[in-house]
């Protein structure tokens, strides 16, 4: 197993590497779209489960929706289709022939023309919008509290594993309520979903706001999103939730008689987050020697390394390991004896410490014969021995222990990397050196944000939720009163 | 609430509307593509835990592989290409722009074209195998046991709800081997956990069997499969499992180095169900007064429905119907009180069978006073009085009881519908009037298979997993000497 190139070195080399060499995932033959192997999946896995509980506990329930989207849906809200448009797989035919020229070769059948194109969907409001004009004539009929496990795709000329990819996999909310303030409450509890989902469950500290205009999803209203910090300094948007108004509504000619009476439109939202969040969680908590990942979600919390020299001592350690693996799966933990005996010890250690494995046990005759084990934490890489009486209680608070640890080191990160400056030389400044969250008041101009964003790469990556006191306040570039007191960043 | 027109007057219509009326599903405006419904789509999520349970504990692991199959990856396995060439959705560009001769309108950039069309995946082997190349090296590197859950778009002209669909749902297992014997292992492992999952979970009786030739999956060796019998006489494919072979080994050139240091192309496997067996659960067990559901598949397995004319009595039994739910819950049992005070009773029991609800409970006045309530079974439609003291467990043990009957009611059912013949006669008069599966002996010949489909539709469903002699027996058509006892039927 080939060394990580250390972070310090090259931060983009290691984390390629480290997605590679843990087995996560890889690139595959298709342009831009990866392979999630199973090591990856498994984490996606323990990420859905969660995610689909508390959805669930909600109000929420699951459909599926096709596909493909026709073009003539697509284009119907404008300003969504002119924001995915750029980036549309479409599909044309329905047939492939045998080419007449080439034996054993294929060719597209150019009389299987669709009459009408087909787009992969890039998200599906569209779709979904067309289906809710059936399901809803009255108030009776809402809300449409509905959520959708799926791929999408959008064509991205410059892709990375799990964070920008061709296909990606991603779970959508889309609900449709009676009144503008049911839905906005219905976006922002979303957002509070997702907060506690990956702050709580990925160990990730996240800040909670409001997209500017021009960051905003095409075709909402209002973009509430949450922000994550990753090592190198730069932000990354974990999730969002959209307030779309009526235009899908007026889109699609979605209306309800109220129980009023009156026909009125349908309002809406749109909410989701993807694979993208295994790459937050690679770049929020891992280290040079490899992945760490949060107990919540590691698909081996503990694993158990015997060393033995000869057939007695393997036979009185083995004993003893399937014994803690008892206790231990009793507790609900899942554990994993690695007894294969074709790999030595210390290559076992590495694999695992790369794996970001939470717990290793190490068993050797000296351990046995003092009833104890050795234990190596992977978040602190912290050694110490502990009774085998009393183990999968010890391991217990040890993982729960480990789980606040990684999530306080990264709020401690985020936080000594929220920068207030009120100067633009002090804004490059922070930018080039610090990295990280610059918090400014901003003048709420697009020409401001852009001109900034030309200058510097960086974006404002939300408005905050929180009371601003503006009052004598401008902004740092333009001079101008500030409208908003805002965070900036370089993102991914 | 429509009446469902009954099975014997249209069982087409009556599925249709079955599916349609249960919320279950319906076709979206996507040509041939459905809209899965909550009520539907839970049905599947309860299939999907139940096989990815089995899947695991038969150690596999889940992974995700692209939606797109490059041309050149698709073709490399020529029956398999051949195969599916005909139905394939391909995409031929990534980009839509404004057409300039109608505003708000795209058109597809024909400044976007691929260079190399993508197949959007009817089956995942080419793409698999392709990467299974890298992965594999040595003996070590196998077996490879994964499965992935994913949609599928094979671009059929007559689709039906859940039963043929443009795109569906599924899970495809793909698995690599060092030998032959290890391989054909797997494929029948795999269809004896379809067949139990399918014969418990779903209690959806079949047989096991081999495909011929002409029936066999393209790019298989052996495909094997399981088959049931719908109400109407008609079979259906419930699930297939292949063996590959070294098929796609060699069309992807994955060769590994044996632990006798040879270099040897490797052993494939793969196996699948999709979304179709919904459609298999409905024809199976449903009557005309709507769906009826196995318990260990309905997402409600109990509803309670409450009676009562004034407050007090309102009062008094949803306390009842409170404490009723606590008890069932506690056994692990789902249960729905239905207390909309906006719908009367007999609207919700129509409702609730129409929906497959297993047991509903009625509670009024008077059942109050004796302490007990109202039962009714939806298999039977059978009622009875049950003392409220002892009733989980009472409820517990009805619905094993109900998940037994409707399994051993569609086993006497399929029983009485296996029919013997030995001449073409016999077996036309069969095929017209009674339906079912048709046991006869076959020459082994494609051109008899293929005479007899022609003239009466009927294929050979499979040749079962079972001793036969076949000592003087000829086949019934042809009257040549037999090779195999078969099952014919016509087959959705």
């Amino acid at each position: 197993m080939a060394k990580l190139t250390p972070r310090s070195e090259d931060y983009s080399k290691w984390y390629n590497e480290l997605v590679i060499q843990t087995g996560m995932a890889e690139n595959s033959k298709v342009r831009g779209c990866m392979v999630i192997k199973p090591y990856g999946y498994a984490i996606w896995e323990k990420m859905q489960a969660e995610l689909d509980r508390m959805f669930k506990e909600t109000g929420h329930q699951n459909a599926y929706f096709p596909l493909f989207v026709p073009k003539s849906l697509f284009e119907a809200e404008e300003k969504n289709a002119e924001g995915f448009a750029k980036e549309c797989a479409v599909v044309t035919h329905y047939r492939l022939k045998n080419d007449p020229e080439n034996k054993g070769k294929l060719i597209v059948d150019p009389e299987a023309k669709l009459e009408e194109e087909l787009v992969v969907r890039p998200t599906s409001e569209a779709i979904i919008w067309s289906t809710y004009k059936n399901w809803i004539q009255s108030y009776r009929d809402l809300p449409i509290l509905i959520n959708q496990w799926a791929n999408v795709v959008r064509w991205e000329m410059r892709t990375r594993l799990f964070l920008r990819t061709a296909e990606f996999l991603w779970q959508e909310g889309h609900t449709a309520h009676a009144t503008k303030e049911e839905a906005m409450e219905e976006a922002t509890k979303m957002l509070d979903v997702y907060t506690r989902f990956v702050e709580n469950f990925m160990a990730i500290p996240v800040i909670q706001g409001a997209k500017t205009e021009s960051e905003r999803f095409a075709g909402a209203e209002e973009t509430f999103c949450i922000e994550a910090l990753m090592q190198d300094g730069k932000a990354l948007q974990a999730g969002t939730s959209h307030f779309l108004g009526q235009n899908f509504a007026k889109a699609f000619d979605v209306k309800f008689t109220s129980n009023q009476g009156k026909l009125e439109y349908v309002w809406a939202t749109s909410w989701g987050v993807s694979t993208r969040l295994i790459g937050a969680l690679i770049m929020t908590h891992s280290d040079d020697s490899g992945l760490v990942l949060p107990p919540n979600l590691a698909p081996i919390q503990v694993v158990i390394v015997p060393i033995y020299k000869n057939k007695e001592q393997q036979n009185a350690i083995f004993e003893c390991a399937n014994k803690i693996v008892d206790g231990l799966q009793k507790e609900g933990i899942s554990v994993k004896f690695d007894d294969d005996d074709k790999v030595k010890p210390g290559w076992k250690f590495n694999e695992y410490e790369l794996k970001g494995v939470p717990l290793r046990i190490a068993i050797g005759p000296r351990d046995l014969e003092n009833r104890q084990v050795e234990l190596v934490r992977r978040d602190t890489l912290e050694k110490s021995y502990e009774k085998i009486e009393g183990l999968p209680m010890l391991i217990k608070s040890k993982l729960t222990e480990i789980q606040q640890n990684i999530f306080q080191r990264a709020l401690d990160f985020r936080n000594q990397h929220i920068t207030e400056v009120s100067t633009y030389e002090e804004f490059k400044e922070v930018l080039e050196n610090k990295g990280g969250f610059v918090s400014a008041y901003w003048d709420g101009s697009a020409e401001t944000e852009e001109k900034i964003k030309d200058d510097t790469k960086a974006t404002i990556r939300c408005i905050p939720f929180e009371e601003v006191d503006l009052k004598n306040k401008t902004d740092f570039y333009s001079g101008q009163a500030a409208k908003y007191k805002v965070l900036f960043a370089k993102a991914y």
